[in-house]
């Protein structure tokens, strides 16, 4: 199978798994509008670092954001190589062989440089993006930014340029003898995301009711 | 506050947060034995690269496995240095700002250099732990990997000496103006990971019962 990439780069075309691997950008896009948390690689001292951080897209650019005094926020505004993953874990697959156990998944990833935006009104862009991806509804509920919190907070812009996508879904696919034995149950055990009931903070308990965007916010 | 890491490196060390850190060996375990996949980061041509992967841990020893074809593997194989992540999401947290917004997890890094399991025991035992922790109860009933499987799979172990635990609970920390005014909402909207019914493979249906170890799989 030949797999058109995403970008056209060696590193963002897939080589293991070519079946799982997808090239419509639309499906990049879906991936990462699906995540709620992504993962952001960065070199430190020579040796990679991972962490987990909030993010948002817009059209082909992804925010991530963080304390100004954060290493990780220091080393990847420095414009030094960074890679981002986002993945979404759909199932457990249960295979006739253990060989062949595997997962239902989503997964982006996404390498660059990222450019940090200090610009006021492209700053405030991006904390708009990045909020309303991981608690859509809350600018223009809660209290905006001041400018002493802004000051705190630095903005990475990455470009979604070179970027791959794998996907996989469906039951186990097994060796020819063992589903010829038939000896075994197989089959996918499927892993939801659920949104629980609101907690509401105990300061502001029966005082203000659970907003609709918190209240209906649809399940992921 | 003074946090005593788990482990004695600086960059194991929590210095962002340092009231979500925590500092006792067993809340690492916690969170690694209530994930499902990690993040792998490792160097690829001097620059990091992040990709999603199964693992296992048994004691102070994490393992993880792939294609001996996998670039990743590769890499990480060849003792250059690693870092893992595994961050459980718990729910997202509404401030009265959106400053103050944040979510609730559990998160474990963990840095060091992985060395690659080669003899056939220790492989096996190596296996075993990874498939018992994505799909337990899997070792024992679906067919054992073959010398031809065993020989397209690559196991690596990393030892868990140096790692940093952060974990958040509970209500949003707003600023104390914000809470005398009153003026919004805020609290937390939990998240959880539900399993669905189990879906049978299409060539097993009716022929084999889903078993107890599927079926009865506890929620994480």
């Amino acid at each position: 199978m030949t797999v058109t990439p995403l970008s056209p780069t060696p590193r963002s075309t897939v080589h293991r798994g070519k079946n799982r691997a997808v090239t419509d950008r639309a499906d990049l896009h879906a991936v990462l509008d699906a995540g709620l948390i992504c993962h952001l690689a960065f070199l430190c001292d020579g040796e990679p670092v991972v962490i987990p951080t909030g993010y948002g897209r817009d059209g082909d650019t992804l925010y991530v954001h963080g304390s100004t005094g954060a290493r990780s926020l220091r080393e990847a505004a420095a414009g030094s190589a960074v890679c981002v993953n986002v993945t979404l874990l759909d199932g457990v697959v249960y295979g006739r062989s253990v060989f062949h156990n595997s997962v239902n998944y989503r997964s982006a990833v996404i390498h660059g440089r990222a450019t940090q935006i200090t610009e006021a009104a492209a700053k405030l862009h991006g904390l708009r993006v990045l909020t309303e991806h991981l608690a859509p509804g809350s600018w223009d509920y809660a209290r905006p930014p001041n400018d002493k919190e802004l000051a705190k907070t630095a903005l990475l812009a990455l470009d979604l340029g070179e970027a791959a996508v794998k996907i996989r879904t469906g039951p186990p696919v097994d060796e020819d003898d063992d589903v010829a034995a038939d000896a075994v149950w197989a089959g996918v055990l499927p892993l939801h995301r659920m949104w629980g009931e609101p907690r509401s903070c105990p300061t502001v308990a029966g005082r203000h009711a659970v907003p609709e965007h918190v209240k209906s916010r649809n399940q992921a």
